[in-house]
C-alpha cells in the first residue's frame, strides 16, 4: 500500500507544496514545530533513511539545502535545523525546521496550529524564494 | 581562533575517533544522548551548516551514512537518527544518534555518563565495522 507521503506526492492527499524535483518532494509538515517546518522526501518509497543509496542521499541533502536557505530568509530565523527520526511514517523523510534556539527542534513540544491561509502563504513564500 | 572541533580534528584536544577522510572527521559526542552518539564535522571551519557548499553537503551526508550503517549494526538500535542544530559550537556538525524511539533524539534529555572504556570500545567497534 502506498505510504501517506506517496499519496501526497501524487496529489491524492493535498499538501502545501514547497518544492519538487525528479526524485524529491518537499511540503509543509501539517503539525509544525515552527512556521515553515518542511518535510523533504524521496519519491522512491524507502522506509529507512540510510537504506537510500549514497547517491540519492547526497542529492537529497543538496535539494534540502536549497530549501533551507530560502526558509531562513523567509522566516528570518537564526538557523534552519534538520532532523531525521523515522518512527511515525515508514517513508524516509528529513525535517527542516526554522530555529531560534536548541529547544525549537524538540519533537515532544506541542505543535503549532496554523490556519490554512498561514500555511499557504509560508509555503508559497519559501517556494518563490528558491 | 580555532573552534573546539578544529582542535579535536588536529588532535590538540583528544577525542574518540570514529572515522576520518580528506574533508571530514567523526568522533563520539562527549555528552551522548545514547551510546555511540557521533558528531560528523567538515574539516573546513564553517559555522552554519547550510553555508557549506552543495558539493560538500552531499559528500558529508554520504560520509555520515557510512557511519550510520555501521552504528546501527554495532549498537543494534532500531534506527540511526540524525540532526543538525548548531547553537552551541560555531563549527558545522551533524549528530548521528542510535535510536529506539522518537524521544531518543530529544536534546533536552539528561546526557549519558559513560566510562572512557565504554567510549573507546564503542568508537572502535563502529570504526572497525565501517
Amino acid at each position: 500500500m502506498a505510504s501517506i507521503f506517496s499519496k501526497i506526492i501524487v496529489g491524492e492527499i493535498p499538501s502545501y507544496t514547497v518544492a519538487e524535483s525528479e526524485h524529491f518532494y518537499a511540503f509543509l509538515d501539517i503539525n509544525p514545530l515552527a512556521k515553515g517546518h518542511t518535510l523533504v522526501v524521496p519519491k522512491e518509497e524507502v522506509d529507512y533513511f540510510f537504506d537510500l543509496s549514497d547517491h540519492r542521499l547526497g542529492e537529497l541533502q543538496i535539494f534540502a539545502a536549497r530549501i533551507a536557505r530560502s526558509m531562513k530568509q523567509v522566516t528570518n530565523c537564526k538557523r534552519v535545523g534538520q532532523a531525521v527520526l523515522g518512527f511515525e511514517v515508514p517513508h524516509a523523510h528529513l525535517h527542516l525546521v526554522p530555529m531560534n534556539s536548541t529547544s525549537d527542534l524538540d519533537f515532544s513540544r506541542p505543535k503549532l496550529q496554523l490556519s490554512s491561509e498561514e500555511m499557504s502563504q509560508i509555503a508559497e513564500a519559501i517556494a518563490l524564494n528558491l
